[in-house]
């Protein structure tokens, strides 16, 4: 087999066979095959498009790339949640509590964030002590004692798609919808989970511009889950607008307490409610909504929050939790210019802001100011006064309020009008 | 600037810039680009094309890219031609002192041949002390002197097309129809003709299998000649078949000799007379037929050989030539295996089976036995009897033999119908 004759088949518009596939991913993971070959079969993938059968095998290959998680010692069903990224997500510090306090087993592989998106290891890395790395060992018996652990990908997880990733993103083959779904799926895959619920974001703050690309991606990693044995849904949730009033890390935390105590936001509130009803739906505990019903109350009843303070705890973060959590030492206060009704909160545009007060990164070597974000004060359909505050900024770094206020400044817009409502969940994917 | 962008641009089917094209082409040389986005590009490229507006662009960028020629030294009006490569193709070699003799001054900078085509270096240096590299002043004096001079390409000319041809040979993007072009062109124009005659192959030998797709080569190049002000016409010429009954270096020199003393074959002999005849007018010396017959006339007297003899000693070429041209030490007879009309001569076949016995160069590296080839004794449409000698094979190693009649073989048909005519010349365009 020539790697050239696969380009060349793909070039052409032809579907490649499993064999073909499984030779590309183990030659990006060994390095026999060198860069120059693999940038251009992605940009001809970029162009030609794969089918599902086609897509389906690329992510197995990737999946195998590297070790697999064996989740056999494990206990009960597994059960987990993927967001595709967004603004304001942190519905699985939420979500994976409320499940596991049901008896749902959750054994959660999570990621950082990366530009204006957030992530869920980074967020638990803003708690004091919080370990994101355990043993195998530890991670299972975790899992098994106390029903959840969390913690970040190692490096031998679906090598190839680390490799894949960085040619793609200086070649601008990044937005291929199949190359899109492997990646995710390749990598959630190699986890060894029974039900897995996919929370698709669609608007500004994500990936996805469309709802209709949304559902278009949300089918392929659907088809993908189950082809691989899993049960699987998709959900597609509205981030045109951030999720919750937090954006940055120990914020974010915050308002998850918050959440937890049944003091949330209703947006949050609402889409980690259909979340956990989807997880414990598939996990045999009833319909959707009956899931639903079962997560409202482990709010209601604190079992919820007990858990994830029990998860904290497990895995070696303070007890003092959530009173300790760090807070930035400056604040500057994002005030209306006109009154009438707050129509637009662009999510994308406060991802980055936040990110340029030090919550984020722009490349992966950067570190993380876990005080800083955006609180917000308002939210789109609110009726707003000049001069009231919209937002509260929050950095160590005085020189960084500057460019995060002109980039709010252009993301948010004030009208005599209240907006259009958007719906919050376009769609469930099965 | 960033390439990711011009990647971007592309990989959408926008049409590039002229500075993004020389941003490009800049990076290529100068090695700022790397590979990976080169070739991604190259893809983008050949899956979305380019308009000659971006192709003439490209081309005036790879021409820019190392040294270009300055013939202004030179008396008189310069032509040249030059042929998209294909199998016993020795025009030049009957051309060059056709027009040369006619007192248009012929200052040609030659290829050698890769894989199955010959080329027009490798052929002189069949000639024993031909020197194919001159210096600048030398190459000058001779052209003003004799009216004619041939030299292979300097390392320094176009630095750019040997770069990204070798990345386009692996990643399956050699045949776009715009890097065709540009890559020919960008080559032809460093030199510093007035007139350009293009001889476009097609069909088996050549690298446009149609006559459509060589017809749309031909108007692209002709576009970008005439867009860098140069005369240029293109002829669609016939490369089903072999030209001439030689393929192989000292076996074609020797065809080119009996060419020019107006004993050649008629197909090859036809071919040379309509490229000698659109040469010259081109260089004003009246009509294509009129050239045609001047041409024909140059052939009769005696002085296009004359002029081919003398091109040979200036370059330092044998006193005895063309009598003590190498041969082979060995040979072989390739038989009909049954009686009736010769059908097909494959000409990428015999052009393999040439290769194979020591004609040819598999890789850059690879040393060429100067008189291996084949020599056909029939042509299609010529009535054989089972038997009867098709053609005589020559090498110098006996382990050569096999394969090359196997490739013969499956490359020659006889039947009892005779084929339909083929046209030599399909179309000329202007």
């Amino acid at each position: 087999m020539r790697i050239y004759d696969i380009i060349k088949k793909k070039r052409d518009g032809g579907e490649l066979s499993t064999e073909e596939i499984d030779f590309f991913i183990r030659g990006v993971t060994d390095g026999s095959i060198p860069d120059y070959q693999i940038t251009a079969l992605l940009m001809a993938i970029r162009l030609r498009g794969m089918t599902t059968r086609e897509t389906c095998d690329f992510t197995f290959a990737v999946r195998d790339s590297g070790d697999r998680l064996d989740f056999s010692a494990i206990d009960g069903i597994r059960a987990d949640k993927h967001s595709t990224g967004g603004v304001g997500d942190k519905t699985s510090l939420i979500v994976a509590p409320i499940v596991a306090s049901l008896g749902v087993k959750v054994a959660k592989m999570s990621g950082r964030g990366l530009g204006h998106t957030g992530g869920t290891i980074d967020k638990l890395e803003s708690i004091r002590g919080f370990r994101t790395t355990l043993s195998e060992e530890e991670f299972i018996a975790q899992v098994n004692g106390i029903g959840i652990a969390i913690v970040g990908q190692s490096k031998q997880f679906a090598p190839a798609d680390k490799k894949l990733y960085a040619l793609r993103d200086v070649t601008a083959t990044v937005d291929s919808m199949p190359l899109i779904a492997a990646s995710i799926m390749g990598k959630k895959l190699a986890a060894d989970d029974d039900c897995i619920v996919l929370d698709v974001k669609t608007g500004s703050g994500s990936f996805m511009k469309t709802v209709e690309d949304s559902k278009k991606l949300a089918r392929l990693m659907v088809d993908i889950g189950k082809g691989a044995g899993k049960k699987t849904v998709a959900l597609i949730t509205n981030m045109d607008r951030p999720l919750g009033y937090a954006i940055g890390n120990a914020l974010e935390v915050k308002e998850a307490v918050e959440t937890l105590k049944g003091q949330g936001p209703s947006d949050l509130t609402e889409v980690c409610l259909i979340l956990a009803g989807e997880m414990l739906s598939l996990a045999g505990m009833g319909t959707p909504d009956e899931g639903k019903r079962l997560a409202r109350r482990a709010i209601e009843d604190g079992s919820a929050l007990a858990k994830l303070r029990e998860l904290v705890l497990a895995q070696g973060g303070s007890p003092a939790f959530p009173e300790d959590l760090p807070e930035a030492q400056l604040s500057r206060t994002f005030c209306a210019k006109q009154s009438g009704y707050l129509r637009r909160v662009d999510a994308e545009s406060y991802g980055v802001a936040s990110l340029l007060l030090g919550a984020g990164r722009n490349r992966a070597e950067d570190t993380i100011d876990y005080g800083a974000g955006i609180l917000l004060h308002k939210k789109p359909g609110d009726h707003v006064r000049e001069g009231e505050p919209l937002a509260t900024l929050f950095s160590n770094r005085e020189d960084a309020f500057s460019a995060a206020e002109s980039t709010l400044l252009a993301a948010t817009e004030v009208g005599t009008e209240p907006p259009a409502d958007e719906p919050l969940v376009y769609d469930i994917v099965e």
